[in-house]
């Protein structure tokens, strides 16, 4: 009964991407904008954040479901596109999706040695963009219950 | 265009109650089952979890907005009512809502150091307690769009 949102975050390191639908995020400050999320550690997305320092989260409009689930999967990267969705460069290294209707782009702030099974991070936001104003896919609108 | 909850949060340390509308939170590990909150540094709330190293987290209904209203005032405690609203004892020392659908019962796993103006906190979750399936309160759905 906890309320969440669905949401898109890719990173890159080098030339590896990472990205992974996410659930666990929140703000956790105004200033600075930091956004706190817990990310699965054995995903390409942590991996790619935790050597590069940075990533995009992306907000999905409440029609986008199937941008969720394609996010499920592992990391495909290859000609433009990441898991099927065109994506574009960013202010940092990591890949911005097309089909967002908002994102922003983030530095990270602080790496939290947690006890739980997830890394929790502390995320600066250095740009936001809202392309479009839409009503936010959530958790509960979802046919899940966990968005990894 | 985050999505988040309202919740109510409350501690207590030695006769001091503390409680607040918050919407800074989410799940942040399912083994061992932690919470992750972002909380005014200044509150009374914070000040008593610090202190106490105890919380409970109780999750609202769609129709309890002006409960969620009541809690965004300075706390106030006396002879049974927390800012009006019927509390009991718990398992630990945060007093429970008798009108919340569901509630966690929480103790301070980690302060977090953390740069921004809210206080990050990771809770482990004690206890469970549903007592009725609800649609819970969103900020989405509220005339807010920041909880405290």
């Amino acid at each position: 009964m906890l309320s969440n949102g669905l949401y898109i975050m890719t990173s890159r390191s080098a030339d590896r991407v990472g990205a992974a639908t996410v659930t666990w995020v929140s703000q956790a400050s105004f200033r600075p904008p930091l956004i706190m999320a817990a990310l699965r550690r054995d995903g390409s997305l942590f991996g790619c954040l935790r050597e590069s320092g940075v990533a995009a989260l992306h907000v999905l409009g409440r029609a986008q479901q199937d941008v969720a689930r394609r996010f499920f999967a592992p990391t495909e990267a290859a000609d433009g596109l990441l898991n099927g969705e065109p994506v574009a460069p960013g202010l940092t290294a990591a890949p911005i999706l097309g089909c967002a209707p908002a994102y922003v782009e983030c530095r990270v702030r602080q790496l939290i040695d947690a006890p739980g099974d997830h890394a929790v991070v502390l995320l600066e936001v250095i740009e936001a963009t809202c392309r479009e104003r839409v009503a936010p896919l959530t958790i509960a609108e979802s046919p899940w219950e966990y968005g990894g």
